[in-house]
């Protein structure tokens, strides 16, 4: 894909904010998304908000794109909501791609926003749109992802150790990201010792919750021209891939497997030539099986790359170089366009102390839903280069 | 714009279906549609899944659009949900759209649906999103609409004789529509002597809820060429624009009015070449709104058009030849998107008794959210010619 460029990124830092709603998440990542570009809110022409739960746990199914855009005095555009699981973010930037590639607009945004602190039915928990009966009694999706992290090992001889040395290392790149919800070094001992949520999988195992909001400006290559290209990032592949429908349990997700090699295929970039990555590290396990179906390792050597770390900043191919889902939280709808604005960061080289040098090509990955299933979505993008 | 066209339509007959599920009703208008297109299933590129209720509702605010497709074993694609009010199948079918501009599918499903007659919490009004403090009070979308019909009346002369008019002239259409969920004919005296819900608009006046599904499948000029153009419509315009956030009572939509606009620029289209028109009629008062704000009649007109039958079939410029929203009922999601397959099975020719002669150019026109407000959406596709 060519014609498509990020022009500007923005977010707040994800946490537990009791005191704001999601139009004051949505409008300061916006706000930050066009002074990054450089742009005026009335420089964009149209728009899509990603979000997963706004409707459910505030009431607010239709219109958050409107609401946030409202605020800033834009008005008369398109702007859709979209939703797709955890990847509901990837899935508002993939839309706002493909608008700039249809040749209407020039300059779109994608807003992805969650607010996951307020909970309007107490002890509920919060599982996948569907799997509620299923969560009602434990399989809720850490429970699948420990059967997931089981299967794995029984396939790789990967230890729970290994599974911890992620949430480590993610720690350790999230000292660094002002935006991390968490940003204290812990240790494996520390993570292994943390209460158990489902064997193998311990409470510093599974990312935390919270609140936030990221955006990304997206532009054809004309307004890329007028912006100047000097921090314009493009955009070289962005795919999107429904479930597969396998029930079994293989320690590995087909739907990403194919997503990836789409993106890949699309994108012309080899994986070798990825310099960072930012992965769906929901649980510590996933990310360790996101290298090897994102082609970031060869099979069945995750194990060995974590215990060599060669997924640090510093060393053969950087993996949440933000902190992660892992240590900024997993607001679902922003989460997908937090990854965005880390990789273009990073590919911009303005990461501060967390940069990774040299960094020309990166790559988002977020997935969505029981990855098992056919009701669960995988997106995959490509920027620089 | 050029390069989309629509190869097949589908849809459920619209009602109250508690033995069927959102899946089931999806299931049927995606057949339907592929049928229509003389498609398979596993010919579909990419999904767009238009419901604005689905999650508050039903627990499904993601993934409806995979649920049905998995179903009918299409996996491994892209698939989006998409929500804007009563204007989320109209999104889901620009979207469509823009994804075929894009270059990158040749096929694409747009898909609507929902289901309202199952209502988790009893009693509580259905309003729109962020609206619930002022429903609580009385301020529904019957109420803020009776206030536009007081507005339009001191303004143009129109009587509640002229509005109750439109509600007989849809049901004569309807009679001739299988799938709409009312088709007995209803006098004026009926529709003004039924119960009040805001003066001065009765229930007659106001459209039912109800369930329902309808899908078109969005191709390519390449993939036109393959299928075969005798039946396929060309897509001349997908408008969608978000409210302007004037907060006074005019009798008009500029929001609508900005739409339409756009869409007729955009196709070369004039609006007196417009042959028949499906627009959001959920009260019979906004029907004769829109006929000024899409310029099919002229400014102050509407009671005119009406009192000299204008707008039936047969007639100057016949609107809602499927029932309306009046008489199908509005199941959110699903609405736009039978629109879609009215004007596409009026413009081949193959409406039956309800046919409007020589029709070359239809519009679609769907409105989303209170739309005085920012927090609104409406959307207007010009199709044929």
């Amino acid at each position: 894909m060519t014609g498509v460029h990020v022009a500007g990124v923005g977010m707040t830092r994800f946490g537990k904010f009791p005191g704001l709603g999601v139009a004051d998440l949505g409008v300061e990542a916006v706000l930050a998304a066009l002074d990054d570009a450089g742009l005026e809110p009335r420089g964009v022409q149209a728009a899509y908000a990603g979000h997963a739960r706004t409707g459910r746990l505030l009431g607010r199914e239709n219109g958050v794109g409107q609401l946030v855009l409202g605020q800033l005095g834009v008005r008369g555009i398109p702007v859709a909501g979209v939703g797709n699981f955890c990847a509901s973010g990837s899935t508002a930037f993939r839309e706002a791609a493909l608008a700039v590639l249809s040749g209407l607009y020039d300059v779109v945004l994608a807003l992805g926003v969650e607010k996951l602190s307020v909970r309007p039915e107490k002890g509920k928990p919060l599982t996948s749109d569907g799997m509620e009966f299923e969560g009602e009694f434990g399989f809720t999706p850490p429970a699948f992802f420990a059967l997931v992290a089981r299967s794995y090992m029984a396939r790789t001889g990967a230890t729970p150790e290994q599974f911890a040395a992620i949430a480590v290392k993610n720690r350790e790149h999230a000292a660094h990201n002002p935006y991390a919800q968490y940003r204290d070094p812990v240790t494996v001992a520390e993570v292994l010792g943390s209460r158990t949520v489902a064997d193998p999988l311990t409470l510093l195992s599974c990312c935390p919750t919270g609140d936030g909001a990221a955006a990304a400006v997206l532009v054809s290559d004309r307004a890329a021209d007028r912006i100047g290209r000097a921090r314009t990032v493009p955009v070289r592949a962005v795919s999107l891939l429904s479930g597969f429908g396998d029930p079994t349990l293989t320690g590995h997700f087909e739907v990403d497997r194919a997503a990836a090699r789409e993106a890949y295929e699309r994108s012309g970039v080899d994986p070798s030539d990825v310099d960072l990555a930012e992965v769906h590290d929901a649980f510590t396990v996933t990310e360790m099986i996101h290298y090897e179906d994102l082609l970031l390792c060869p099979e069945g050597e995750g194990p060995k790359y974590v215990a060599d770390g060669l997924t640090s900043i510093g060393s053969r191919i950087p993996v949440s170089t933000s902190g992660g889902l892992l240590s900024k939280g997993h607001p679902l709808g922003a989460t997908g366009l937090a990854q965005i604005h880390e990789v273009v960061t990073q590919l911009r080289g303005e990461a501060g102390a967390r940069q990774v040098r040299g960094a020309r090509v990166g790559l988002a990955h977020c997935a969505g839903g029981f990855l098992d299933g056919d009701v669960a979505s995988s997106a995959v993008a490509v920027l620089g280069g």
